[in-house]
């Protein structure tokens, strides 16, 4: 657990966490801390027993804003990454109060490091404008991956169109699974973000309102692209299936298309096989030469005639 | 029928239950009570004839909160248990008043075994209190049974993609019914859950309404859950479909290409078991070597260009 | 036409149907019409053209209810009838006034029948109440409907698992029609329920609201198990297409692995058939025996080569 | 453009058009007019450029009501015709004025034909009830189509099952195209009525709120009965590439079956035509016969056996 | 970046951009700026950060009407373009203030060249009249993209039934995609011109509201023509995959059906080239002939007996 001070954007490490428990002079603060610092932050903080009971469970969390008597907010927000084969999810848990800000962690997350030079930058002193580019840096991480998926779906769609492999259908089925889980994760992340938008929040300044809309905004069109997505999903599955039928069919033309093309020229070699006494070809001097022209021929038309016919 | 009377969290069996009438000094009265019991409980409790029909009722019901004139509420809730082979649901009746609390069930019902010692730990000394844990219970038991499932697709997915057998069919259409039928219960439970999560019910305490709200919050993610259960099914069955036709293609390819394979050589043998006087190969001295030294040829190139085709 | 006073749940013939006109002392007027005494009772009790034209529609009507000035009601609901083989639907027509009810209908309805022993028995003494027994047991008959459509979708899913017929395709593509045209009607109904549950319609008492309360859950929960029905004749058409693909191919599979197994076979018969000068084998004393051997083996090893691929 | 003086359902030509601006002592004036007339009309009722631009418009027209600062409303329905391959809509616009009514339509419209004989018998007096008896003309008219599409879709059902047809999937996906254009014109064509159904429209009588009640039934009937086409289309198509399939199936199976079991036959004669100089059977006075009845027998059996085990 | 001063549609250069800070005597001042001006105007007209950023974004914007205190409205819209192989989305870019409006564009859009002689004939004076024409040529280019669109699929429709080509897959394939993306886009865009349709905007003028109305009105009928597209291109999907698979299943139908016919050929000259020493009818003179007929005969037969089971 990090406890630390933040004046304009300018970090100073705070060594007792109880400091926290009164408003500083200028600034808030800001307590970077692993589920296992709950127990204790729970009895400084006097936070609510369902709250640190979701914080621990180990499952995906509903994204959700809850305002508590205790005078402060939690939130529960989704950290997303995609590392080109699976999807993941990490909760992100937060304690708003007036002048401090609580985040709390399973596992590393990459936003609350990127978060540091940016409230440099912005001059952040207040805990609600932390909470803005926290979230800004957490929703803008949904639209790199989503790019991602983007081009991954494209180049799925050429790859497939081109020269289709059997590895597609995995590729197919685990892509469109993520999208669902991920699909399933994004309505209630809009709801939160949309509940921040409104006016009303007494611990956000009206100030950011303009910012969590735009933040919302995001959060819709990502929720929008991956409704796209999941139903590109499906254009694709049936282009597979469609271009795997046609390549099937094809192969197995070709096969069919020689053995009938050879049927007839068996039965003539079997004709010429037979044992009769009176068979006057067989005694012709070119009558050899004659038939394997003439199954040369059969054969050159048939193929042709299949040619013609686009049969081949 | 047992009738007990529960203060802070510690049972006592009560002999006769019209002492549940009265309020008692400190703590409620818990009656679990079969249906068998319910003609008895109708005359004291005066329980409205609709809802005694309801708990009788052999078929699943839907999960509803009823209010009645006569001072309890009515709430039906759906129990869920699932053998790995079958999702079953079975109906708790509850009747709630203010000092009392009625549970009745056709059937055993695991979470009224688990909440006894629950009860005693949380030192529970009110019915409403009582209903919070008890529903608590029966929500937590969904998602033992929603990650069973979910654990089931995954096996599911990962074998179909690996080695798809006819059986898996049974399995994905079964799998699949049964969410089917799930799902439509899981709309009136959220609802139910909904109505008890508002502040205006006035046999449950205010205080109890964050814990509701956390009870409808798991309710929503179990809605959601089965949702997506119902699409990764689907992407399942086309999965299934997919493999089991690059199967069956595959192996017809494989017996097809033998087929092709061997036709031309027959041809051959045909040729030269040709009884014409003049075929002037049959007289060479190693015109028989040569013939089969051509057919070996013919076959192996027609097997490489094949292969090399990646028809095979 | 029958014209009934109803008191206490007791029926008495009453001869002029204008008597119903006024408010008998006690109890109300049942008039038991078919489409044929519509004219005569239009002018009797001066229900609208358009709900005349309704009941004289030969098509199936939405349900619905509608308040006309001249003091009644005009309600339509539809009865259920399922044969196994088609589900029909059959307009009932009710114009409900204080102290008379009207049924009118086209074609004889089994609920008109099964209401008379009710009536006793509940010693039903007003036209609301009457309403409330024949909606309860037109819509307690979709259960009834629903139960065997429900267990024909359970045959058919485990007969087709089993062992898929082509007639198989008749009756999932002609239930699922039904089913269609089913859902269609049931939309309406459920909303003229809600119409009828709410409190503020003049002509039904306010204590028989819970009734029809309980009606309406019962019409939701039908609703909802047809939209299920739905979904599971979707799978159900899947889980045929399977099958029947996965059994086609099957057969197809052991016919032409027949075929390629015999084909190196014929290649040798062909090959000892050939014609040249020099072919030693020919010769040898048991070649025949050694080629009719070696044909067998080919052949075997074929054939278990196949099967230990699992492609038989 | 006709300009009639309608009195109690009796039409009078009128030379002049303005003399429709005035209110006549009784009655209204109808004016039917072309797209050509709208110039001269606009200039002297006064209508909107935006209205006359949606009346000139050749693509078919959004159904909607629009009220004018001019004093009248601007109303757009949808005409239907069906000659069994296509769907036709027509756009209808219709200016309502207090005591005038302008019909313009782009090509003639059945049902501006058919309402005069109406007017006479319903002695129409007013210009909205002359809209009422208008639109329910144009709204019945969807049911003759509606009936017969259900008739197209029942024997298209019929006859996919009996003996499925290639011309059957141009029948499905033409039709499946006409359903969902019409579909797409069918939302605001109700939302249009419902429109015209509310009480507070100053140019039509409160009297005939019931009348244009019972034509939104209609069309929220019509606009079911197309959701359920929808859905029966793709019920159909399944039907069809099911039928198809199967019958496909059947036939390669035949084709498939004779190859095999002609396959041991060929294998045989090939083993006797060797010309290995020991083969006993060859010389055995009967065994041509043996060999004959052999095959027949073998041939047979496999006949038999694929019959038993179905394949055939 | 160019300032006009425009004044009854004409047009007049400005040269500081710091003019159109003031209100002009008559008219407004029209800003046209590409992304690279947004600094410079940024400063002058104190844009908001965030719709400044969103106009540098590269991506595809959502359409929105944002109000900034600043005392001028944000507007984004995307106009479309279609080259027959893609579709193009460009972001359009609109800050609109009581006396100025200034469009910011990345690329060069069609729309602000065609405006132009537009103002000029209807005399526009008004910034917020421009905005209204411009945002009318910018919807009705949707219709001409959907009059495309929809030609193209009326052609794929009829070319798929009439010779199904493999290259269909990519177009259906890729139009779907497209026609996907694009309903993603029309959602927001619709919604956008909701909000300009509403009566309550200060800087639109109210009589504009019908054409604003008017304007909402095509983009309603836009979004549902492309709901029809996406259904139409499922429709089409199917008709494809039917198509194709009835021409494969018709090719090897013949492929296999002519193999069949010469089976039992081979095997009759497989009879007679067995060399066993007693076949009678090697001896017969004409016994050749005879075989020949016969092997000519059962060909027929067969070919005709398939033909009359329409096998062929
Ligand atoms: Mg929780
Ligand atoms: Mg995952
Ligand atoms: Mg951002
Ligand atoms: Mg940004
Ligand atoms: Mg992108
Ligand atoms: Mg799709
Ligand atoms: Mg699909
Ligand atoms: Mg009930
Ligand atoms: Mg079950
Ligand atoms: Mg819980
Ligand atoms: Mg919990
Ligand atoms: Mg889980
Ligand atoms: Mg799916
Ligand atoms: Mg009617
Ligand atoms: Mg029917
Ligand atoms: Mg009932
Ligand atoms: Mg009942
Ligand atoms: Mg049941
Ligand atoms: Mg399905
Ligand atoms: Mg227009
Ligand atoms: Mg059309
Ligand atoms: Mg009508
Ligand atoms: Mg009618
Ligand atoms: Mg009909
Ligand atoms: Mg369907
Ligand atoms: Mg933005
Ligand atoms: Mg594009
Ligand atoms: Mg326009
Ligand atoms: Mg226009
Ligand atoms: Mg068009
Ligand atoms: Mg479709």
């Amino acid at each position: 657990m990090k406890v630390r001070l933040v004046v304009d954007g300018v970090f100073e490490e705070v060594e007792q966490v109880t400091e926290a428990l009164h408003p500083p002079e200028s600034g808030f603060y800001w307590i970077d801390a692993s589920t296992e610092d709950l127990q204790e932050l729970q009895h400084i903080f006097n936070l609510h027993d369902l709250a640190v009971e979701d914080c621990m469970n180990e499952e995906e969390q509903r994204p959700k804003l809850e305002i508590y008597d205790a005078g402060h907010y939690f939130i529960v927000i989704n950290s997303i990454r995609f590392d080109d084969e699976e999807i993941f999810l990490r909760s992100l848990n937060i304690f708003l109060g007036r002048h401090f800000i609580i985040t709390v962690t399973q596992q590393k997350i990459n936003e609350l490091r990127l978060i540091k030079p940016l409230l440099l930058e912005e001059k952040v002193n207040q805990a609600d404008r932390f909470l803005y580019h926290l979230i800004d840096l957490v929703i803008d991480n949904y639209f790199t991956v989503s790019d991602r998926i983007e081009a991954k779906i494209e180049n799925l769609e050429e790859d497939i169109l081109m020269h289709t492999r059997k590895s597609h259908l995995n590729e197919i089925i685990g892509l469109r699974s993520e999208i669902l889980w991920l699909k399933k994760a994004l309505g209630p992340q809009k709801e939160l973000i949309a509940t921040l938008n409104r006016k009303e929040l007494r611990l956000i300044d009206d100030e950011l309102q303009k910012y969590f809309s735009d933040i919302y905004e995001n959060s819709v069109k990502i929720s929008e692209t991956f409704d796209t997505f999941r139903d590109l999903m499906g254009n694709l599955r049936e282009a597979y299936q469609s271009s795997v039928a046609n390549r099937a069919n094809e192969i197995m033309r070709v096969f069919t298309a020689i053995t009938t093309i050879f049927m007839p020229l068996t039965v003539i070699t079997g004709i010429y096989g037979m044992n009769f006494d009176h068979i006057p070809e067989l005694h012709m001097s070119n009558g050899y030469y004659f038939v394997l022209g003439a199954m040369v021929t059969i054969g050159s038309l048939m193929f042709l005639l299949f040619k013609k016919k686009d049969w081949l």
